[in-house]
């Protein structure tokens, strides 16, 4: 509680790990919605990220269609989407021990012991396949509207991309279509050496992810508590992993000195700004020029170097080595989690303003 | 739309600049709080921070209590509470203007020309008073169950302060008395000093406040949509101003290993970590230790300098000259509002596990 | 709590019958509304209903717009009106002797003695006033989508008004200017008479309002938990004194055969319904003819006549002498509030398909 | 949209009646809570109604939990639970007959032909089963708290049956068990017979459910927009059938004076009323006496008998004769599904009161 987000289009997330199924509920989507079905596959593939980088579950994702959806169209009414858990090896946990960074304490004193532990329950990066795709029908909502999301792994750990230089369509298609996107291809291998090296270690890395929006309109967003800010950060802060958000220059601005902080307005065709250190919002609703965001995953927990921890049963220091599969990175994989809650929460807010007929 | 947040807490905000009142309706507290309304107007002076380095409006900002309050106790109902606005100029603004980074434009392709572009209207930092005031009570309750915020001036511009060395009740008790708190004090002056520089050349500076909560008991929050994390950018990110938010170590703790960020548990009486890289929080739920979080507030847009911008009447290049009273600095006057909205969500975060009699 | 409601069209209710004042924020609506503020005190005029019959607390009922309204528009940033209280006469009452019927002892055990008690506190039908502030507002928006609300008291006890014969322009402008609305001039003597009667007796009578919603399109409403039927009747059931609502044949179709109750469809110009059992919803949703609707108002709670209580000081049984000034019958008064509260609804339910700008 | 209800327990509902699940995710539930899956498959057996006077679509309603329980606890995450449509017979319908009294024309209107005609689709009774598993865990809930809901088919068309006598633990529980309970067994069968009567006519019956809540102590609900009676209506008039609904006297009490109307209260161990006749609430909150209300169930519209209507294709009046298999009455069956939406909104409003652990 709560699992549902969402004021005009409605988000009701549920599952475990390693429960039968995960799932969700979007509610308030018009009727008549063609879904491209292979386009959800692929974004749900970039989330799976089958590589050596990452875990070695290979879920299918296969989509059952409970509700919602009849003759090749969004019938209006609620539609529910489940993934059933299928590559499950949950003899691999043990709910005792407390990992180190991980919701097990957290959920113990939350639960009281009955969570479902295994796999890391409700906590899972597991459940965001479902809010992906959810976020990748709002994607083709928006793209129906011109309005493109585009992302790029800004930093693993102190490796750094270089800025994008130029966003055409070109350059927003081919980023969208790679695993794990990066600006400059020298800096890209220097990344998946990195991560090779911690997963050959037994530890992992984490890293900045720099998204933009571009498209949207402006005027869109609300003052104080529905700021374009105020939602995609409530959405953004529900992935797990995530510590750190900003919008436009975000933390460097305070560097700035007010007189080289403001976007400068001129008039080209229509206004726009010269430069774009608030990241396209003033006042919390957008001013037409591009949304630009950057967020913090933390390296992964889970870690198969040998930690202390407590176990719960006993109170005692114990060494902890974590077996399962896991990612050294989830940097690239929570890339598209974080396009995906960015695309509901931008379709929410313009179903607030136009109807939940928009789409 | 939408003004109103929370869940068993409400809060439903409204008022311009340069209207008649400002307000507040909280709904959701319990029946028979005696509210300490001094305490209430120390955090509001605080806002409005009346020295030499803010704005030289003065307004008293003398509560009216309109509802839910009766024989010294809240009532139960709802409570209203509105502020006049006395001190107004409103011939300093025109607007045809846009102020680059204000909310100006973006209000007018909202709005369509019908917004109040007095003094900010709806969007100006004024109407944060009365956040002060519900976070104000709610600090109240939460101090009641000996739940504290304190916060210091972690920077201004490129000034740095010290990190907190011990927290105890003492340092608390004194960071939350000082209208500009700063741990080391020599900093505070270097701070201020650049702030003054700031509003001789008529241009402004931003920086980073830093937060923490002190005596919360872990189990609070949700996974994914209402986690502490969620909860709390959501509030802070409709603040006007504010571009950033990391919890624990945040964007630093991409740099780190897993094996370095991870916080290690151990016991002493009761489970803790040894670090707090992930600033109280896993999986979204607090897990006793404190709370940690820095928010990056931005210049204030309005400066006196002479700056270029678009005349909306004539789509043409003028020079903007803002006139008013402004800050060159709201970083310390932002910081009550900050820990005003994380003081609202713990609340309403407590009432939907406890019950709103939890107060 | 919970004083809001509304998805799109937020109402946040306050205040208390004896406090500094009573009030309303409305969030949601479009920004460029020109408000017609003597059609709201029309409004506030029927609901005060300065007649013999009535109440002889005299509100002015000024309007005190703190904010959302500049240069005669709605800004599009919530809408605050604040009526004061006036004529109070608080020595009237006693908080200790619990009035049959009113909400005097449940409130007791629900804030425990912290309740504003005097005149009914948050309880008081004069609360009612801010939401027919709201209603009026909302009833303008509808009336420049030619959709109307009309009413009749369908009954007075036992004394029953004709069904509505013609509803053209003509006899909705008619009833809608009445403070006291019946078909039958001669049945309204009679209703009026038995009024008068129960005034004198110090006791009190209640009734049916009867009301048609016109010129709705089909296809509004949603299925489930925001049809039509689910959204009016908790709005309608938010109003102190209401007991009982049906919509088109109500209670009454459950004596009819299927066969009988079903409204055949035909087509004329566009497709209708030959009778109109169902009050113009089938599944929730409006199928484009009239919505209709009865309300049990029951006879007011206080009555001068003597009744025993029970002292909550003492827990024995006393003499109850209701002083204070009160109304012997007030379905006439609640008539526009339900009025309100459907107008709200139906606007609300608009904002959610076609954007809060639909207005 | 919205499928969604309540505030701290969270219901989504999702299903069409020959789509490949339906189901409802709960959010809010306490952690811990042992389920007892042969009461709710009672509870769907009650709405099933597997005898001569009802559908002859026979639906196993075997219950897949997706999410939320683990080693035979709820987890206190999102319970996903669904049922399979297994015994579908698609072919019976047809999308361009719009059936009288049914959604077919509204749902035309709103999802512009795009909704899942088959069976009603989102529209059908089937879809309550799922409410029906969400009530029956509240009930357990409640029942826990030693709070019982306890209904009678007041009446059957004209067939009225005897009021309560003695509501004593063996009524209760001898009427909970009853799959068509009545209190007069001579009423019953003639009720049964009027029943089989419409079924060999190709006709259908309608009738009154009338409900008391016993043990729900003072002090629960809130005043105006989340009254007793606002919450329950809400969920109430969510379920498909339904025409009216009254609390307490409901509309007779509007032919009652005051002096009659007011329920009396004295001592007897705790604070009592005489009568009932408000239905155990005043001023939106519970007063401690037995919630009582009545609801109006219409003939079902799905008759055999040939009807006229319209064929949206063409435009022109035709004859319908609706095949399928269909309910002659559903009063009996629509009383579990009352029901629960009460316990759904009870528990809610405890939990609002008393955080969402008081399961």
């Amino acid at each position: 509680m709560s699992s549902i987000i969402g004021q005009n289009l409605k988000i009701s997330l549920f599952g475990e790990s390693h429960g039968n199924a995960i799932g969700v509920v979007i509610d308030g989507l018009n009727s008549g919605i063609r879904i491209d079905f292979e386009m959800i596959k692929d974004e749900l593939n970039k989330r799976r990220s089958l590589d050596n980088i990452s875990t070695s579950r290979n879920e299918l994702d296969e989509l059952n269609i409970l509700s919602g959806y009849f003759n090749d169209h969004t019938t209006g009414t609620p539609l529910c989407v489940t993934i059933e858990n299928l590559d499950i090896k949950s003899k691999d946990y043990e709910g005792n021990l407390i990992r180190p960074s991980h919701a097990d304490y957290a959920a113990q004193l939350k639960y009281h012991g009955f969570q479902d532990y295994r796999g890391g329950g409700h906590f899972s990066g597991r459940i965001t396949a479902a809010l992906v795709v959810a976020g990748s029908i709002c994607k083709q909502i928006l793209k129906n509207k011109n309005i493109n999301i585009v992302s790029h792994i800004k930093s693993i750990k102190n490796i750094e991309d270089d800025d994008f230089v130029i966003l055409n369509d070109e350059a927003v298609s081919r980023l969208n279509k790679n695993y794990f996107p990066v600006n400059n291809s020298e800096v890209k291998e220097r990344m998946i050496a990195l991560i090779t090296k911690a997963k050959a270690e037994g530890d992992s890395v984490g890293g900045v992810v720099e998204t933009f929006v571009l498209g949207v309109e402006g005027g869109i967003g609300e003052p104080f508590f529905d700021s374009i800010e105020a939602v995609l950060s409530k959405l953004i802060f529900s992935i797990p992993g995530v510590k750190g958000l900003e919008f436009g220059k975000g933390f460097e601005i305070t560097k700035f000195l007010g007189s080289e902080a403001n976007d400068q307005f001129y008039y080209e065709k229509e206004i726009k700004t010269k430069t774009n250190n608030n990241g396209g919002v003033n006042g919390g609703i957008t001013n037409g020029m591009p949304i630009t965001l950057r967020v913090a995953v933390k390296p992964t927990p889970s870690i198969s170097k040998t930690q202390k921890t407590i176990n719960l049963n006993t109170m005692k220091e114990e060494d902890l080595n974590i077996k399962g599969r896991h990612d050294p990175c989830i940097v690239h994989r929570a890339l598209v989690v974080i396009e995906s809650m960015i695309a509901i929460g931008l379709v929410d807010l313009h179903f607030s303003r136009y109807g939940y007929q928009w789409g």
